[in-house]
């Protein structure tokens, strides 16, 4: 499969609609974890973002979505994820630069470059710890093909001075991210997500700074959902999450404050 | 100053008055911090402990206070605080094996020897880092003449299989305690330590395995105070931490049922 067919597609709204995005019936279907880390990345106008492993450009769009005139480039090493990709930056009025590489080769010219904002949202579980996904691009974007470590030496050389990596990532592998992340990013802060109150984290964002010489701070956990359990089909996000989902907001992350 | 002189001490209550004692009157005075590492071990009877840098006994005394039937054993540096700790030991009916010695320079007779619990409150701050304290004890105490990393590293060597790690730490070291993690002790949980709802962690106690292989953890915090900000002179401890401290309880540690 080379690129998908428009049946094998379905469409779908992100940020209350703000955003559209064709999404494969069968493979790598996006759910809210890319929405929460573009929702973390304080990009300015102007600012060039490169997404490491863009899959069909869902973090990229919801970022262009709230902050308007960025320059958009991700990388995809599937050749039906990275059409996907440009289609749907189309489709939201975008420009995404997509280059079908694998992160280990990136082109010179991409080499040659250097970004205000890397971010990703790299595969979840390393490769051979897990049952294989029926489907081959699931599995590639949802297995790790590449060891979390070369994600964040990449994001570290792409980076320019100052420079921001914004990563989502499953909790448990926050020790690999901060091993990573030694000698090559400073002011490292971690933003836990949990399901509920009380409950451990089940995800982290975490963000790093190119030259960055602050201390590395833990935040409180940002509660995903309201009550104590799963209350089936009901709406049970926290305000500022659903905020975050529906309406296109930024995260609220800890000491800042939240844009009006 | 070889020893501490009677005129130079306080003796000091602990866990309600089930532990007294004895400390400088100028120099490191113990605070909160190894009450709460010595509720976070889970000793049973029999188990020979091991802290590097005991100071003047506190951690080992309260953890002997809540389990009865431990071996222990403190290493300390400073000569005058080895002393007092097995002096406390002796006011307190424990007897304390207290070895005078550099954490990188062990004995060999230490080096023969393993142990179910390593627990250990390091400096907080790194050499060179913070304004130099008056007091020499004191300064040793606090600052960090010991790299972190060989803290945990020594730890790691004296474990038996299956031994557990247990040291508090100032949150904004976890990264340097993960990597010194990485590849010597496993089965890693954090426990962020938060003054107050909704405020990123200032400690964290971090529970490593030798040989531990599951995967990492990162809880919800521990919230030390009850309301959001503090109020002057009143006992604002939330129940749980006040049971601690004041009851010589077990830590809740997320995940395990509370010691009756």
């Amino acid at each position: 499969m080379s690129i998908f067919a428009d049946a094998d597609l379905t469409c779908n709204d992100f940020l209350g609609g703000r955003v559209r995005l064709y999404q494969p019936v069968k493979g790598y279907r996006a759910g809210v974890d890319p929405v929460l880390l573009a929702a973390a990345v304080p990009a300015r106008a102007g600012d060039h973002v490169l997404e490491l492993g863009c899959g069909a450009g869902q973090a990229l769009l919801c970022l262009a979505a709230r902050v308007p005139g960025l320059r958009l480039t991700g990388v995809e090493l599937q050749a039906a994820y990275a059409d996907l990709a440009r289609r749907n930056g189309a489709l939201n009025g975008q420009g995404i630069d997509v280059i079908e590489a694998d992160l280990a080769q990136l082109p010179v010219s991409l080499r040659q470059m250097q970004f205000a904002h890397v971010i990703a949202n790299p595969p979840y579980y390393r490769a051979g710890g897990h049952s294989p996904a029926q489907d081959a691009g699931r599995r590639v974007a949802l297995g790790e093909e590449t060891p979390l470590q070369d994600w964040i030496a990449v994001a570290a050389k792409r980076l320019a001075p100052r420079g921001y990596l914004h990563m989502i990532q499953r909790a448990d592998r926050l020790p690999d991210m901060l091993v990573a992340c030694a000698g090559r990013l400073g002011s490292l802060e971690v933003l836990p997500l949990a399901p509920r109150q009380e409950r451990a984290a089940e995800l982290v964002i975490l963000r790093a700074r190119k030259e960055g010489r602050a201390e590395f701070r833990l935040h409180a956990p940002l509660i995903l959902h309201k009550g104590a359990r799963h209350e089936r089909d009901g709406e049970s996000y926290q305000e500022e999450v659903a905020d975050v989902l529906r309406q296109g907001a930024a995260l609220p992350w800890p000491g800042e404050k939240r844009p009006a």
